[in-house]
């Protein structure tokens, strides 16, 4: 590979060329890979080189700019275009860009945020435009800046559901500084997608859920640059431009050909050859015009709120009242809803603070999306559905995680605890799949002023948080000035006899105080650990009530027996010399309708359960 | 509540009396459960009325006929509704339909299959429709038997994506064999929807993607009769009908207001007597015409793959290889693909048993509702993707499990050992999610023999089964004639005088038995297990395991520590009076891209990782 052109910087730029370029460095990273996906960034070559070269506005020596544009790549297989895009516009060197793929590397397989301009990751296809939309949100009601937001997505993705969600939210948001560009390649990972060449199929909808939608032959640099002008000339509605290209295209021996996706090119030096030779234009991409600073939103201050010992109170209903309460103390805190606010109690911040609540309605998936794109901007999201709907947004709150986002969930619901309206709505997996995602926090707490506590110190807690709360309303058990930390717990009976020591979180820590009670008749004393922070869980303080009573623990969950409580107790064990013995009671069977009494009854996991394995473990 | 109305069974049926008699019946079940959702049933009252009454073709004395329709609430918590309705057609009787939300009740407060008539649980919103065309495409393409599928859908649940993946794909199926119900009445659970009576901002959708779409008024009688019947005369592609209807109609106090989702009415007789009285309406359904069998496909038998111990073979070719064979060997298995088969190689399926490959394209969510569609009718599905995709399925997995969904998962690529593509593409949670669904078998295997003879397992495993598969070629260790089993393991290195019990699954096979030979060479023996069943986990073998070995366990995953292999030992030594010291090896940090043997090392997975961990607790 050879360097065979080199125009001059502020030379007139030809975007003919730029694209070209942009062809050439992505043949040229994959090939120094010996993976990666030239194909599919080479259809998307003059979309990409038009919008550096003529619409963008960005700083690339100030990624953290407020009113830096965003270019957020859903097809993130295109990663190397969006590598030899950052060359092109000097944010990265050529060697750089030629360790593509390596360890150590900033230039991943999938773009990251280890990349300071890339603002999320990608590369499971379909979130790309959900995010877009979250930070063209952002952009539209909170920051209050004119940036735009540009999306260029792959036409397989269009087949996700999430793409449709962000389609008719971002509509029905108006947010018309959201700009997805389609690049109609026609051809997926093993063949052809469902509608091809069809760019009628793709506007036909797009424009049916209410957005400006432009088809272009996406090789015809005039008819791109004509498309960007009228998306940023659009008002009111967001603009989707749909281009019509062929996947590899300026290779003759892999253009529109079925059979080379995510592979380098069998000889990249023709290749090269074909497409020009190496070229070093450098393009002076536009800074942002303006200088304004984000929206702040008034916070007046306030004092977490607080409850009478003996009162009943749900769980979620603290929640409602702390978040509301920290909307008063934080102005960068948002919350979201997936159309459940009245039941997650995130109504009433809506009520308090309706400048800064976001509706996502029944789109899990848009909702957790919106909370990556707010994040993005450096606002704190705070997203609340039922527990089990969480699971809908399995995949965002992964790729989440991979973005290296800091937001906040909350799940309502949770457990069997519920009650009449059965197994559909009932969190029983939350736990294990917040403790699996990377770098999560994840607390359940059981008591009214420890939620309130708990959802202030969310605000500050980097990474994805998640907190689980219930339905029904439970005793107010801990003063409102006892104290609560991630990572904490509580001991909550105990005495120099314990026999046994009782590990619970939520719903559970007051069966565990009713078996206690039961059994303090029978002359048996048991030790009642509230373990509210389940990741991370208490280790030091699981060990010393392990060590105070006979080496001996029962973990109690409303939840199923795997990933959750009891997986996690025993994890806060491994490298022990001398674990202790450890029995979990969980939810074993699918649960059905019932009174919240039979059903923890039913599952195993209610008082008498917990006296009846305390009685056979202590008198065996 | 008085019975005030009793029309005998067979005289001229009065539609308009039926719907009323519906909305009745959903009001007393509500009122004697004292919760759920009468009004989100009273606005489908007469679409729920004049299908039953004229279009529904169903022996609901034999719900299994292979002939019936299938008729699904996509909007589960009108369960009152379909209560109703079961009771109108002479399955159920007034006592049971006032048990509803009792414990103990068929009558769950979301519908499931407990009731022999309800083909799949709903209630989590967004999954009847793809279901339903997922049945459709069992009745077109597999069973190729005229019945037809009839989904009641809900306007608020129209936001899920979830929803349009199944519009897309039963309009490219060209499944005219199903008609969605869309329930307009305007209002969500916490107030309007996004496009309230805007029927036209659905039609446009729905018309879109390819669907002959019908707007009409959904308290109608002979307006929505006309669109079933239309519904019936279309052919090559489905029907929508966009029905506006009043949540509550037919009592003043409640329709069409906000704040009465999902609660009993405050007063049942008096809505009972503004609704006309009781009635005991027997609606005489029309059973299915025809008495033909479902189609049986060709299945000459075979003999599934063996492989040469030394070889390097990929475990997901292995699957590939061997779900090809099984679909020689059984007519009824099916595999569906992520538009990545090539990748998962379910593509050698594809080539070998086309009319029974099913493509869903980039929609996981569409492709586990098209399993559940298939296996309502007996077929055996087998669906794949890469194993860090199937979380964008998750909340249809876990439904799948509340409706006793009997099939089969693979996630290929799973783990850091994936290498250059990054963290987008690893599955790191695969296990845990798997784990955590309620009857769940979860299979790992490291070798091409051991995966072949599982995949045969798990065409006769009942409930939710997963397979782990690796993407890079791994050698064959197990000779053709090695038996393994759902529930086994197997110890891949033992000796007389092992210090320690290494425990393994998959990829980290490998690592462990290079461990093993390095740390020979240092005169430690250590025992190398392999757990290829992660659940149920051969707990005996590893209590024997760590019995020989000084009860010390090392375990080692190409996964997050939570929710994984480690947690699944640990939960095996719960209750034991003396558990073993386990100390877990698993991906902690974030990875990058780089080379399998990098990503394993760095991630602390590897040969050297184990060797390093059995000498620091052997010698201490």
């Amino acid at each position: 590979m050879s360097v065979d052109t080199d125009l001059a910087l502020g030379a007139q730029l030809d975007v003919t060329e730029l694209a070209q370029q942009l062809r050439v460095d992505a043949v040229r990273a994959a090939a120094a890979a010996g993976s990666g996906h030239p194909t599919s960034s080479m259809s998307a070559a003059e979309l990409m080189a038009v919008l550096i070269a003529h619409h963008l506005r960005y700083d690339f020596a100030d990624p953290g700019n407020p009113n830096n544009d965003h270019l957020i790549f859903s097809k993130g297989h295109a990663s190397p275009l969006q590598y030899a895009v950052l060359r092109a516009v000097g944010a990265i060197d050529d060697d750089e860009l030629l360790s593509f793929r390596r360890f150590g590397s900033r230039l991943e397989g999938h773009p990251t945020p280890l990349l300071p301009w890339i603002d999320v990751a990608t590369g499971s296809l379909g979130q790309g435009l959900p995010i877009g939309a979250g930070v063209a949100l952002a952009g539209k009601r909170f920051d209050r800046l004119p940036y735009r937001v540009w999306v260029l997505c792959g036409d397989s993705e269009m087949a996700e559901g999430s793409m449709w969600e962000a389609f008719e939210q971002a509509a029905f948001q108006q947010l018309d500084n959201l700009c997805a560009i389609v690049d109609v390649n026609r051809l997926g990972q093993r063949g052809p997608t469902m509608h091809g060449w069809d760019l009628d199929s793709y506007v036909r909808r797009i424009e049916a859920n209410g957005w400006h939608a432009v088809a272009v032959d996406g090789h015809d640099i005039d008819a791109v640059d004509r498309a960007y002008a009228a998306a940023c000339a659009t008002t009111g509605r967001p603009t989707a431009i749909v281009a019509r290209t062929r996947k590899g295209q300026g290779v003759a021996t892999v253009a529109d050909q079925d059979g080379f996706h995510g592979q380098p090119l069998a000889d990249p030096d023709a290749a090269i050859r074909q497409l020009g030779g190496v070229r070093n234009l450098r393009v002076p991409v536009t800074p942002p015009p303006g200088t304004d600073r984000p929206h702040v939103f008034a916070a007046p201050g306030g004092t977490p709120p607080t409850y009478a010992v003996g009162t009943d109170v749900a769980t979620r209903k603290a929640y409602g009242d702390a978040l509301s309460t920290l909307g008063d103390i934080d102005p960068r805190v948002i919350a979201l809803d997936g159309e459940v606010a009245n039941s997650t109690y995130a109504e009433l911040f809506a009520e308090r603070h309706p400048e800064r609540f976001v509706e996502a309605y029944i789109a899990e998936q848009q909702l957790i999306a919106d909370a990556v794109g707010l994040q993005v901007r450096g606002w704190k999201p705070f997203a609340s559905t039922f527990a089990a709907f969480l699971t809908r947004a399995h995949d965002f709150v992964r790729m989440a995680a991979v973005s290296r986002a800091t937001l906040s969930l909350c799940g309502s619901h949770a457990g069997v605890s519920i009650g009449e309206d059965g197994p559909s709505q009932m969190g029983l997996e939350d736990l294990a799949m917040m403790r699996a995602t990377y770098g999560s926090t994840v607390l359940c707490p059981c008591d009214a002023n420890q939620t309130a506590q708990l959802v202030g110190a969310l605000a500050d807690v980097p990474g994805i948080s998640y907190l689980r709360t219930t339905r029904a309303a439970t005793p107010v058990i801990y003063p409102p000035d006892e104290l609560f930390s991630v990572g904490g717990s509580a001991v909550v009976r105990e005495s120099d006899h314990d026999r046994i020591t009782v590990v619970a979180a939520g719903i559970t820590v007051h069966e565990a105080l009713r078996a206690a009670d039961e059994l303090a008749g029978d002359g048996i004393a048991i030790r009642v650990v509230d373990a509210y922070s389940i990741k991370p869980i208490d280790g030091a303080g699981l060990h010393e009530a392990a060590a105070a009573t006979g080496g001996r623990i029962i973990t109690v969950e409303d939840h199923w027996p795997e990933g959750g409580l009891g997986d996690a107790v025993l994890a806060a064990f491994t490298g022990d010399p001398d674990p202790p013995t450890v029995v979990k009671l969980a939810v074993t069977e699918m649960p059905t309708s019932g009174t919240p009494a039979e059903l923890l009854a039913a599952a195993g996991i209610d008082a008498t359960a917990i006296a009846t394995t305390v009685r056979r473990l202590v008198n065996p």
